[in-house]
């Protein structure tokens, strides 16, 4: 079952993987999550906004317990981010199967689309969308790298793009969510647990930074005469290091675009974008506002105006504290641990009472090809939500 | 005759100037050139790398003088850097001619093709090409962003590309070439005097910075696991600024390129790329032998590997002394001055006697839409040009 996703999607010369909603690799992890289903007799749908569905029981008895992740990738992303979790929720599915286990609740696994946000700009579209997270307009509204929209995307890949927007029917019929993950940092990798439980996701937001300096000639131009904004940029990205740290938060400068970008050319322009976390708001806060000062101190003496714009933040999470409690006892007592990185199972834990479980990742790299488990971590991921599945649907 | 140049290869947006060789704009531009040497019933004539002549006397005499610059522009660029000397160039014949002044050699007015090298990333084409530092196949594998060759686009123009390559009989008929040109730097601004002359051409070069990290979630991944190349750059871009001014000389990062370049991504490639100049080579070496220190010593804290590549590298340029002090002495007494900036007059300076005049800029901003000159500096340019000219070829 892993070893037919494997090839799909993936660069050769990056040995990375470029799923990106509603190509032709999305299609084929698409096509193969139904071969999945329907080789298991499982109930097969799509959703009006492009999720799929595999159904064990009646898709409207309600109360259902449903499982998976997503299929597709950031650039270059890793083969476990997405894939681990829907791989074993099938693979969760057949070891119920096997202990003959009598689910009492309808199960479903899930493929939710474009949580990456890889081509659009927009995480977790799939759940939003679902969730009335994101309206139709807004959706239709995102164009991809190339000025594709989304509308036109879904609707060459065979879906009806005016069909998108909220589905409270579909939710209420779904008693509990629960996600696994590769975990995406080192918090288990030193622990002797393959699995942990997740208790929040952390708040998260994006700030561009924008550097106004003045163009002029890199070979003649005096260094007391410059006004260069890729001095104040540097700083900037030194400063958010060491802010971050010591509020114990996470800051990173990932993106840059320069204006002109030439060579013998003093930049007019560097725009900077900041991601920051913490483990709170007030936290988060205070972290981005010092990162913001040190930008503008900074920025007086280069003779550079800096404009910040907030373009997105997510408040924190917290996963419903009750199923969290019962996954962790059922697990004879694995680790909580928070995140810093979204996910279809944050958007959803607004309406449904949803967890997530998380596999141990050695390196903690992930939207890399490094990212990776071991196939005994994979395994006692597998066991862990059969466990889960079992617990909240067959007691 | 400056109205009708201004327009051509603006962009409205920026008010900067977009003429890139052998575009629409640098086919205007050459028109306008054509007008302008016929209106004065010079003989014209285009070479076979593209440069466009204007002759007052025969060309085949010999010993001729020229005068010339050229008109097409950096991104976003000026309106002086070039035009200025071209137009100086036929303003300067028309005052001769107003003086009365009969010349006893061939005068000539040119306009180098593709000096700026802002769309083959080469500077100097024209007269590289013509004294042979640039081979035919060299200069045919050029290629612009969208992948089109400049032997392609030459012959979109309508020139033959097959023709180009070294042109010795030509450079033999010429006595000297001076090039005025607006000043890229302050070191008249602050002087009684519009016009100096220049010295030398400091030694420059490029070198590309490639900083080697590891991809990874940037909401997730521990500020203590992360090797993120983007904290090496930053240090290196004010490590060489320190460096520069310590040592008197010029140090620049104003390109940079980032992979994977995703807000919630730490970047696994920077490439900065360093534009560095000082007065000699030992100089110019030791700077940038410090700035490659202080990159790997930080590159080591930051699990990061540096590897630094030179992309290009010009000699010191020294413009012959002769016609240097025969200049300054037309001028009476004009300040002689260096320049960090390469010029088609530094290329011929290895073939022919070359000289350049520097009109005044009082804000020493160039290759940007702020770049000016006062009118009365110019007017002044086109004195001092008609006096070296007349100087040189009608006593």
């Amino acid at each position: 079952m892993w070893r037919d996703l494997l090839p799909i999607g993936r660069d050769a010369a990056s040995g990375g993987y470029r799923r990106y909603a509603w190509t032709g690799a999305d299609a084929d992890c698409r096509s193969w999550f139904r071969a999945q289903a329907e080789s298991r007799g499982l109930t097969y749908e799509t959703d009006r906004n492009g999720n799929q569905w595999a159904w064990l029981g009646d898709p409207t008895a309600g109360d259902a317990v449903v499982t998976g992740s997503h299929l597709d990738s950031v650039p270059d992303g890793g083969a476990f981010d997405g894939p681990l979790g829907v791989v074993s929720s099938f693979a969760a599915l057949d070891e119920l199967r096997a202990r003959g286990a009598k689910p009492g609740r309808p199960l479903a696994i899930v493929n939710f689309g474009d949580e990456e946000g890889a081509r659009f700009g927009l995480a977790c579209v799939g759940s939003r969308l679902t969730a009335g997270q994101l309206t139709r307009d807004k959706a239709h509204a995102l164009r991809d790298g190339d000025g594709v929209s989304l509308a036109h995307a879904m609707e060459r890949a065979g879906y009806d793009p005016e069909a998108i927007g909220p589905d409270p029917e579909r939710l209420a019929r779904i008693g509990a969510f629960v996600e696994l993950h590769v975990e995406q940092g080192r918090a288990l990798a030193d622990t002797p647990h393959p699995v942990g439980v997740a208790s929040a996701i952390w708040p998260h937001g994006r700030w561009r930074f924008d550097f106004h300096g003045e163009a002029n000639h890199a070979g003649t131009t005096r260094l007391d005469d410059r006004r260069d904004p890729m001095l104040t940029y540097a700083n900037t990205v030194l400063a958010a290091r060491k802010k971050a740290r010591l509020a114990g938060a996470l800051a990173t400068f990932g993106k840059v675009a320069v204006e002109p970008n030439g060579v013998n050319a003093i930049a007019s322009l560097v725009r900077g974008w900041l991601d920051s976390r913490a483990a709170d708001e007030e936290t988060l806060a205070a972290v981005v506002a010092e990162i913001e000062q040190a930008a503008v101190e900074r920025g007086g003496r280069d003779g550079v105006d800096v404009r910040v714009t907030r373009e997105s933040f997510t408040p924190v999470v917290e996963f419903a504290h009750d199923l969290r409690d019962e996954l962790s006892k059922l697990l004879g007592g694995a680790p909580v641990l928070p995140t810093g990185a979204g996910h279809d199972a944050g958007i959803l834990s607004g309406v449904i009472p949803t967890a997530m479980l998380f596999v141990r990742n050695p390196t903690g790299v992930s939207h890399s090809p490094a990212e990776t488990a071991t196939e005994d971590d994979c395994v006692a991921g597998v066991t862990a939500l059969a466990d889960v599945l079992e617990g909240l649907a067959c007691r």
